[in-house]
């Protein structure tokens, strides 16, 4: 069977299509028949009515080539962050995580030993975090090595947070800080580079600690969501920075029907990925709003909870939510407003 | 990284373990630490506990070129069986699916109508099994698609059905018939192979509906459940026939510790496939025993429900557990007597 045939009508590449209007085409005719499925897509997990909690289940899969290289990631690194992301996504509805199933297709150029060290991440992270491991499937794969984990957790019925529910002049937090992840990315790809080009060359790695651990091993926010609970907030709004933080804002603001402003010189970045960034002439604004892989939150509170929040070097406010009417708007340092994109910025407005 | 290097010692290639040795190698050292896990990994699925009911968990991934050909899967009969399969795990535990979560790898060569094709098979499933699709996740892939599900369920505490429950003297009971969906996959080799011998040639799979369809677009055995609940049996220990009777059979035999006696001559076999094998000049109890993909459940029951099922048409009674001492036999039609193995029966004991 041909699965594209250029000599048919209405043939359209998916590389046309964003991951967010595929899948909004894909499911849009799915309609939920069971009254205890609260939440179906939509949000960073599923939401399935229980007594006094809900359930939560996500899923995220990881692919050879595409969103790991292994001739820079250790197995055992990339078991834990498997995890580790699927996490996240439970921590972005105010949810504790509970169980895994983990699925991997797998070609034989991998040895028994290599996917010891895979799941000696996966327990790693499933003990710190409280996590059983329930299920799975162990499967063939003709080229590389996909993952694909589901979590379930669980939150109580008080405390869940939607990606939809800011209010005008809410606060937007984001907890740590951004952009590091990508930096360590470019780290690895540059020494990679570097390694083709002259294999005797061993990799500089030096200095760069926190942002190759925040790439290659990074932790879930779930610490923060401990520290919400002590002072006694549950945010209005709540997203797992994944994708950047301009594209995570777009989501709180398309959910809430409300507008966000982000302000430049508010967004933290680590002194670390600061210096470094001067020094490969990068823009470390640019990792934190488009670069991804962050996994720390971005949400919203009431102005009432500020006092509870504003000396907390855990949160930083970088802006704040606006009526729709008035769109979404990233304030440069210098002064200077400009439309918000999923990339980032848009320069000319 | 070298994943595999010859030079090292302690490298154990991966096709030298079965799928269940590896898995029991490489979740091991897992342990559960929520008391509301019922039951990890070891079942068809995992049992999660909840107030009046456990809630079922259970994944499947399926990858081209080892699960499916696309070049005679039509992209709708597929998205049906990924649910189907995952239903199957549900069914096997006594279980009623209720939400499920599909993540896709797919590469370019795929279009968006393709995908729209896929998921309207998936849908259909959906629908007729009154399932929500709840999440998921797409992504690219640099070679073929790769299918991961994830499905939810749950059964009433009294009802649950695990493989570990069989009693010496309990009734060995199939549901339905067995080889009709491995024949269905020979006949579509064959006429794979001959179209690539001459493409002129057209397929002729004329007279093959009833295996075709149990292939290609398996239903799952849900309503057999049903069947069994009208007639008041708990089964005492279940599992779904998808790796073929005799590895399942051995999967009850070690998980309840019993040993299991199946007898040929009992085996249920759909008329169509008797025919054709004898054209074909196979052996049609192989492929009931160790062709795999039936999706039909096998199960034991307590003598004292015998009368229950003897003239429903629906189960067939195929042997009876004993001792573990006497181990695992096969009573040919001709009377003698075997060891049961994973791919069939030993003929030499």
């Amino acid at each position: 069977m041909n699965i594209i045939d250029d000599n048919k009508p209405n043939i359209t590449p998916i590389s046309s299509f964003g991951e967010f209007k595929l899948i909004d085409r894909l499911t849009k005719n799915f309609k939920c028949q069971n009254k205890q499925t609260i939440m179906g897509i939509g949000d960073d997990c599923a939401v399935l009515e229980e007594k006094d909690n809900f359930k939560l289940i996500s899923t995220d899969m990881l692919v050879e080539g595409v969103h790991f290289d292994l001739s820079y990631t250790p197995l055992k690194h990339l078991g834990y962050k498997s995890i580790a992301v699927n996490i996240s996504d439970i921590c972005a509805m105010n949810g504790v995580p509970t169980q895994v199933t983990v699925s991997i297709a797998v070609s034989n150029r991998f040895s028994v030993e290599a996917l010891d060290e895979l799941y000696s991440g996966i327990k790693l992270a499933c003990e710190k975090y409280n996590i059983d491991l329930v299920g799975g499937d162990t499967t063939s794969s003709l080229s590389g090595l996909v993952i694909s984990v589901s979590i379930l957790g669980q939150v109580k019925k008080s405390k869940i947070t939607y990606r939809k529910g800011a209010n005008v002049n809410d606060l937007l937090v984001v907890t740590g800080d951004l952009g590091a992840a990508y930096f360590g990315l470019q780290i690895l790809q540059r020494e990679k580079e570097i390694f083709k080009d002259n294999p005797t060359i061993q990799p500089d790695l030096t200095g760069h600690d926190y942002a190759l651990q925040r790439q290659l091993r990074p932790e879930p926010p779930s610490k923060y969501l401990k520290i919400l609970d002590e002072l006694s907030i549950v945010p209005t709004s709540m997203i797992d920075i994944s994708d950047g933080l301009s594209s995570e804002a777009l989501h709180i603001s398309k959910s809430s029907k409300v507008g966000v402003c982000l302000h430049e010189e508010k967004i933290p970045i680590d002194y670390t990925v600061m210096n470094m960034a001067a020094e490969f002439k990068l823009n470390p604004i640019a990792f934190a709003l488009s670069g991804g892989e962050d996994y720390e939150l971005l949400f919203t509170i009431s102005q009432k909870d500020y006092d509870k929040i504003k000396k907390d070097p855990d949160f930083t406010i970088v802006g704040y939510v606006t009526d729709m009417s008035e769109g979404n708007s990233f304030i440069a340092s210098d002064g200077s407003s400009h439309k918000l994109t999923a990339q980032g910025w848009d320069s000319t407005k």
